[in-house]
């Protein structure tokens, strides 16, 4: 179909292989291919769809209506999100949150310049989950947010715990603690501290012969990313942890507990929640129909760099306004 | 404030009331005052605002930003809404969901005619569930949604069971089964019947002398309204009543329960919650920050009928994008 929204893919991990699971759920858009640094014939993809190198890139613009950026937050998506936003319609998962508003001015300048719409840190969080917030902001402005992470496995807490030396492979989960739940749905509006929201839990490989003691010690200990939290720490074998601990599961809880009333005595709670057994994948479906979106809001003249805030839902939908409306509403 | 937003209530039950008080937690907004078709003289506001016959609306028109149309969905609504349209931004919050695409087409076409902004069907459902529903099947086009209501007040099955002869007083309550909300979130995608999804329960005051065995048999087979569920029905005095039922009440959940992954084999779940202390009170406040949106969308030239699929969600906070950026994504 002609008039399928073409979208093509910068990065082949595990996001670009969501996207490319993703787009078949979706037939009114159509996969023009992964672009990666790697040497094309080298990439084989799950469903077929062809690969080019990311030199390809440019010289083939003209048969790209999106590109979702793939890369991770850290390194990739800081220069290339700027960088292909003066050519490309882009979508992006920059979840770097306290770097936003800096990337956002970034690509807004190159999007600008080339007329482009630059659709940044879409996912669930900052995602989904910053447009609940922002959604139980707006309806009850007297009242506390809150959000909990997980159960489920945080990339970067794992990465930390597999740089100890001595350890051989390892997975962190994030829990939210139940108590802190059910103190915030109960309307108590509870100050919670770092410790009382999450705890880790920690399945760690110890190389043959490493000292588990002082593993574990350098784990619970670790600022920033363990110290602050109570951490559990179970040592397991390469198999066990293949096993049991190879998905990449995650979700969440964001909830609004406000009031409303003539001196607030009506409680009104709002929560959304999500039970992800494939953070990735899902981050990816939503990165999909946000390219939907922006190849939407550039037709209709809405360029420069926008957040999920900035998105007219229905544009999320190949339905049409009266098809929703019957529908949905 | 000359900047703030200048907000008007049509009709004066629950619903104005709620947006009375809601406009306290809105300091962007001004409260023009209350119109109504009863002697302005004989209604008292909660916070003394000024109140108005319905009259006077069109006389006033330059002093009103955003008209909240706070009529039933019954009878008010379908004529207020087209009616007003052509004259003001409006907001409303009619709950018919099968004419919403007829009263939609009315009032698109009246707002057009005088180049206002005219947001209907806003409140929780239709509303906020409705844009989850939306969101949802968006982000999981391979899926199944559900919407349960309750533990809540339904005042139309209320009215009902009022209508009984013998009834002096009655509150009927809608509840969400256990079992049926514990299938959905196992992910197992059950079809369920009317009567697996939700059961309902109703408070009665008989009047005296009346025959309560043909009151609780009229109820329980009353087509539509209870025939479908299981009903139990408790006789309480009037005094209980009062005591322990008179309060609005209501919430429910939408829940998208998808599937991603090269077979589907990966099961992601949405779930968004509301637990309400008072409903209408709820509504109120989602059609205040609804009133916000209206009057930017209609400065900004988006004329015509809209709906919540229609507004960029930062258009329902008073925050800038770059506060919104940096406080909520």
């Amino acid at each position: 179909m002609s008039d399928q929204i073409k979208v093509a893919v910068l990065g082949y991990g595990n996001l670009g292989r969501g996207v490319e699971l993703a787009m078949k759920q979706n037939p009114d858009m159509a996969f023009v291919g992964v672009f990666s640094r790697r040497d094309p014939a080298s990439v084989k993809t799950l469903t077929g769809v062809p690969v080019y190198h990311v030199d390809q890139l440019l010289e083939m613009k003209d048969e790209i209506d999106v590109l979702i950026l793939c890369g991770g937050s850290a390194t990739d998506l800081p220069v290339q999100s700027p960088e292909y936003a003066k050519y490309f319609n882009i979508v992006d998962s920059f979840d770097n949150h306290a770097n936003i508003p800096q990337h956002f001015d970034a690509c807004d300048a190159r999007a600008l310049e080339g007329k482009k719409t630059a659709l940044i840190s879409v996912g669930w969080d900052p995602g989904m989950f910053s447009l609940q917030r922002l959604l139980g902001n707006c309806i009850l402005p007297e009242g506390v947010d809150y959000t909990f992470w997980g159960k489920g496995v945080s990339q970067g807490h794992s990465d930390a715990v597999r740089r100890i030396e001595g350890v051989q492979d390892a997975k962190q989960y994030t829990i939210p603690v139940p108590e802190a739940l059910d103190r915030v749905r109960s309307g108590e509006n509870p100050e919670l501290t770092t410790r009382e929201k999450h705890t880790r839990e920690c399945f760690v490989v110890a190389a043959p012969g490493a000292d588990q003691a002082r593993i574990e010690n350098e784990i619970k200990t670790m600022p920033n990313y363990f110290e602050p939290y109570d951490t559990t720490v179970h040592f397991i074998s390469q198999e066990e942890l293949d096993r049991d601990h190879s998905g990449i599961p995650h979700g969440g809880f964001v909830i609004r507990s406000g009031v409303t009333g003539k001196a607030g005595e009506t409680k009104q709670m709002i929560e959304y929640s999500l039970k992800l057994e494939s953070n990735p994948e899902f981050t990816s479906s939503v990165l999909v129909c946000c390219a939907r979106a922006v190849a939407r809001m550039n037709r209709e003249g809405f360029i420069g760099a926008k957040t999920i805030f900035d998105v007219p839902p229905a544009y999320l939908s190949p339905k049409s306004g009266a098809e929703l409306r019957k529908a949905l509403l």
